[in-house]
């Protein structure tokens, strides 16, 4: 008689303390950026935890770190669970961890059972997500699915190390791990991850199934007008670039996201130039972080903001250009792995939503490949990229049960 | 017979260039900053064109420059006519010096004419007005009519020189002028000096007869939000200082200026912290200019700001601090003065206009002890503190005229 597979919650927390200590800062976060010798210490440490259980253990040239566990018919694709183990310089125990470590109890808890699926499980763990050593992010998801990654040879780090060396020395310090060419054919990817937002937290949900990532494009605009004494420049002589900046920003502001509650429109940085108090600006320089799980929602939004930008700076007789500095296509998950998702949330009767993700995860390129989806448990405060990043442990191992269901499910498919 | 006093166009044209060629820099303009080398030597070069001429030459503790011709009235207190020597560090030859060059032509021309006055005429160049390199400005002006000068004993230069030694130093530098306590009873006040804004220019009108100067009032706004991720966080979690920010500056641009035509209000500098692309700010902090000439209307202009920063910040969930930062109240210039000056402009029939200065003026400061105006002439694209600062030579007569013409009259009333 074969055991239900079960998660084991005090093995799970125990495993996230375990390697919040590698790289702990003293905040109570952790510092493991992407190559660093901390990362190479986590990767060693899941090795090792993966060899002793008897799994076998992979790596490609972009150090992506597999973990697998046979299935029963061997012409089948595997499936991938994971995450990431690198973090942000000042990041949390949580931001990908929480999703390795929980694929790692899930290919454990699938072994103590003895439990048999058809397809191979293959716990993944994607190098440099976060990017924050070496931009850009999500390098390792990138060119498993196929990104051209000739370019990134001559990459250096914000602290002058080269990425080719330090990929190299990070691969040469796993020995163990078998090297295999980048990128395989997989039959699904499931990834969970914290929301990383406090949409959860504040519904009192413990779950939210991912159905899409949203697409994120960033536009810079300038607005160029006359600077000019504040006292002597009467309203009828002003070309106040100010004026136009706030007035289009404004009018973005209050018809965007209340009337799509897909999109998200944040205005995060602006300058005005030269910045005295007492002078009508020469400039006005700001950014508008645009997101929609839709491209054509996003390529409407953007032409809306041209169309408010160029009517309000006409207005204040100024000229504006904008430059598109950042676009990142969103995808929308697979609605078969989203229904898997759903019926194992349903079989563990918990509350829980379908939600969009509003940040990059490697699922995104993943989902271009094979049928992928997320699950998120909540954090407090929706704090990410933070040393104070939290995770109620009720919700670390709910998350858990819910990725070895779903995983049980979609590694033998009916 | 007496002549007819007239303006000597080439020897007030002749002047202005002498006087620009005392700091001058590669680009056309003058560095002519307070008590520097320079300014003394301006100083000096005035004073001795005084003397060749007969006047009697004063300078009082804070080395304002005084140039007397006799009245036939000795009980009468003089008419003071002038402006400042001084100039920003990249300034203009005309701010400053064709209102005292210009008075100094009018002495002459009264003298040429031998044409007799009932008061005193004192030709008058206040010391620091410009503030740039010894903060703050209408030091001169501000001394002369009572301000409290002993907090300025300690005063230290933007390069790093001590007022103290340099007001001591210029003073001694001109052993010819008579030293004579600071303040003393006058008559009236007259001040030519450039507009320092497009509005003469853009209406083709060779002179401004100035009724009042704008008080200002600086305030420094700062709103505190929650930083979150521009991804995850949705509207209904967000608590955006900057699209509060946006609200109240855009109800204030739309509000005030275009129903209030004696009103400015300007927004110069905004800074969003921590200024991420990606990241609703933790915080915006931004700086309003209002001016307007009655105490009242700043006042209440003022609440307005207070009130629309409080409503817009609360409907974002934010708090806001309000600081004032600067307030230097206006001055409406002596209806005497004014009325002397428009006869002026009139009997020369030349087109003109009356205005409100929104600069800072010496003028602002004798308007509390004395009937005052001011004359404005253009310059050209409202262009001042600035190496390409222009007067056309036309205007610059124009206005030594109509000084001229009311120094007459305001210096031998019916």
């Amino acid at each position: 008689m074969t055991l239900v597979p079960e998660i084991d919650g005090e093995r799970l927390l125990g495993r996230l303390d375990a390697f919040a200590r590698i790289g702990a800062t003293p905040a109570g976060g952790v510092n493991r950026q992407a190559f660093s010798l901390e990362d190479r210490s986590a990767r060693r440490l899941l090795a090792e935890l993966a060899i002793e259980r008897g799994f076998a253990v992979f790596q490609d040239a972009m150090a992506n770190l597999f973990i697998r566990r046979e299935g029963t018919d061997a012409t089948l694709p595997p499936l991938l669970i994971g995450s990431h183990l690198d973090s942000q310089p000042t990041g949390g125990r949580f931001d990908g961890a929480l999703g390795t470590l929980s694929a790692f109890e899930t290919l454990e808890a699938v072994e103590d059972a003895k439990a048999e699926t058809r397809m191979p499980i293959e716990v993944v763990a994607w190098a440099n997500e976060e990017g924050s050593r070496f931009a850009p992010g999500v390098m390792g998801s990138m060119a498993f699915t196929g990104a051209d990654i000739s370019a990134w040879q001559s990459i250096v780090g914000s602290d002058g190390a080269s990425l080719a060396g330090e990929l190299g020395a990070t691969i040469s310090a796993l020995p163990e791990a078998t090297l295999r060419p980048l990128g395989m054919p997989i039959s699904g990817y499931i990834e969970l991850h914290i929301e990383q937002g406090p949409s959860l937290e504040k519904e009192r949900l413990p779950i939210g199934i991912v159905t899409a990532v949203q697409g994120t494009r960033w536009l810079e605009i300038s607005i160029e007008g006359a600077a000019g004494h504040a006292g002597t420049t009467g309203l009828a002589y002003r070309r106040d670039p100010m004026v136009a900046a706030v007035a289009a920003m404004h009018r973005l502001q209050t018809t965007i996201m209340p009337f799509d509650s897909s999109a998200r429109l944040t205005v995060g940085r602006v300058t005005a130039k030269p910045g005295s108090i007492n002078a009508i600006p020469q400039s006005v320089v700001f950014a508008v972080d645009i997101r929609h799980p839709q491209v054509e929602r996003l390529d409407a939004i953007e032409a809306e903001l041209r169309q408010v930008c160029a009517a309000e700076a006409e207005a204040q007789h100024c000229t504006v250009m904008i430059r598109r500095s950042f676009d990142m296509p969103g995808a929308a998950f697979s609605p078969d792995m989203v229904k898997t998702l759903e019926e194992a949330v349903n079989s563990l009767r918990l509350p829980h939503k379908q939600m969009i993700s509003g940040a990059f995860h490697d699922a995104l390129f993943l989902a271009r490949v094979a049928p992928a989806a997320m699950i998120f448990v909540p954090c407090r405060d929706g704090l990410s990229h933070n040393e104070a990043e939290y995770v109620e442990p009720a919700y670390a191992v709910t998350g858990a049960r819910v990725l070895l269901q779903a995983a049980i499910a979609a590694a033998s498919p009916r």
